[in-house]
């Protein structure tokens, strides 16, 4: 399969959905409403959105079933980084090369962003229709579930509160899990279930996620250290700057390169059951360890 | 009927539910589970969630089917009032008489733990009961709605983006639509829906929650220039100080008082369906008129 055609296809499916789903820029308060479509609308990567419609369609779904989910998840993601960038948390100046929602519009004005953000996730998942298996009740508990305080929440405090102190490697897996493995994991799981996946694929579809989402995250710390700001789009050595720990930081690079290559063989592995249904979810997992680190 | 002794059992009824949805404060990370419930138990007066089953009795439906929907509102209101009360808002150091969430938590915790009780509003109205005439789904979109960007963030984007300049009536009645009525209306929406209410009750009831929704807020504008801080518990003055537009300051004290009763008997007279199925509800209405103002 060509891959890149493929993310083309899926992104542009995804931001046209969005599009729709978000209040148009001219709905008052203007303020807001721009706002909000400036960080969704900011050439993100669509990751988590992409592997929800391939979980669907690995599970035989279709794509206008998982669309609601994909967006969701999108939303809360792109709440996050608005959140995580305020001065009072990350203070970052620069996200996907464009300068930080508060820089733009004011710490006020991001804070509440990230908030219409957030609560418009569960608005549009609350459209997306049950099937036999799974409730719309149970895809908004799942998604509340993973970015709530236990998790993605949780995972930002754990990051605020570890910063300046060097934390032992299973600290940093756990901000790890949180921050990062648990959105993923829940972004495939939303789309499994928006396919009625049977309960063993919808759990093979979970170890896939979390190893993916681990993996995802210490080739995110690696590039961080090795990459140059301009290639980011966001202000690289940051976590060195502040201290923060990075498996590079407590592992070493060649120990974190190894543990990207291993976790991705685990979420190679939990996709066996599938055969070729799961080509896509294969392509994109080579595809994020394919990144230059 | 003895309003104090139904508010007593109600608030308590609301309190054991919240606390029961609530993570224990010990759950990892302890921080952010201290800070939601530190704000979620400060002494509040359950205004909302009290709505919301008085609602549902209205409507010959159950406590028990009511409480998911009631706990919600609640983490709804107590998230805004920790977002609109950090510096980079309305900026208040005191809250129901106590240091604000950032004062003692710092401002990254405090933004986070109105994230957390926001997120974890929808995953406990996921759990609430669907009826014949409208699905979790239904209730999930209600309380969004209400909440996002049109309404309630929208309302404290437009009440930040006013002060300091000379509003006029029609936009200081935006402003309290958004800010106040909407997810007063949602509260007692969301008790008439879980208590499967008919279409005509749940308009009439929706006509009641708009009047008394900016009934109350006219006389918050009321009591903020009239009381002393420590009566009120919060920072008296403070929209004055901040050349906040408000009722009085629009309008006159005398015009502000008029405009409070007959908001008031506007919300009586859209409860005259009820007939005596409301006592409840005109009661409550009556308690919020009688506030010394």
């Amino acid at each position: 399969m060509d891959l890149a055609l493929y993310l083309t296809a899926r992104t542009a499916r995804i931001d046209r959905a969005l599009d729709g789903f978000l209040p148009r820029a001219s709905v008052k308060p203007v303020t807001i409403h721009k706002a909000m479509r400036y960080s969704l609308f900011a050439g993100g990567k669509r990751l988590r959105p992409v592997l929800t419609l391939a979980a669907a369609e690995a599970c035989g779904g279709g794509l206008p079933q998982a669309t609601p989910a994909a967006c969701a998840v999108e939303c809360i993601h792109t709440y996050s980084l608005i959140h995580d960038d305020l001065p009072c948390m990350d203070d970052d100046d620069l996200r996907r090369g464009r300068p930080t929602s508060h820089k733009v519009f004011g710490e006020g004005v991001a804070v509440l962003a990230g908030d219409g953000l957030l609560t418009i996730a569960f608005e549009i998942l609350a459209q997306a229709a049950p099937t036999s298996r799974y409730s719309t009740a149970a895809l908004i508990r799942e998604l509340a579930s993973a970015s709530g305080s236990r998790w993605l929440i949780g995972g930002q405090v754990a990051d605020l509160e570890g910063e300046g102190k060097k934390l032992t490697g299973p600290q940093l897996q756990y901000i790890h899990c949180c921050k990062t493995a648990a959105l993923l994991t829940a972004s495939i799981r939303l789309g499994a279930m928006s396919a009625n996946a049977t309960p063993a694929r919808l759990a093979a579809l979970t170890d896939f996620g979390q190893a993916l989402g681990l993996a995802f995250q210490v080739i995110d710390d690696i590039l961080d250290v090795t990459q140059t700001t301009e290639k980011l789009g966001k202000t690289a050595g940051k976590d060195v700057a502040a201290t923060k720990a990075t498996y590079p930081a407590i592992h070493g690079l060649d120990r974190s390169r190894k543990e990207a290559h291993r976790l991705t063989a685990a979420a190679h592995a939990s996709l066996k059951p599938f055969g070729k249904n799961a080509a896509t979810l294969r392509a994109l997992a080579d595809y994020l360890l394919a990144r230059d680190y």
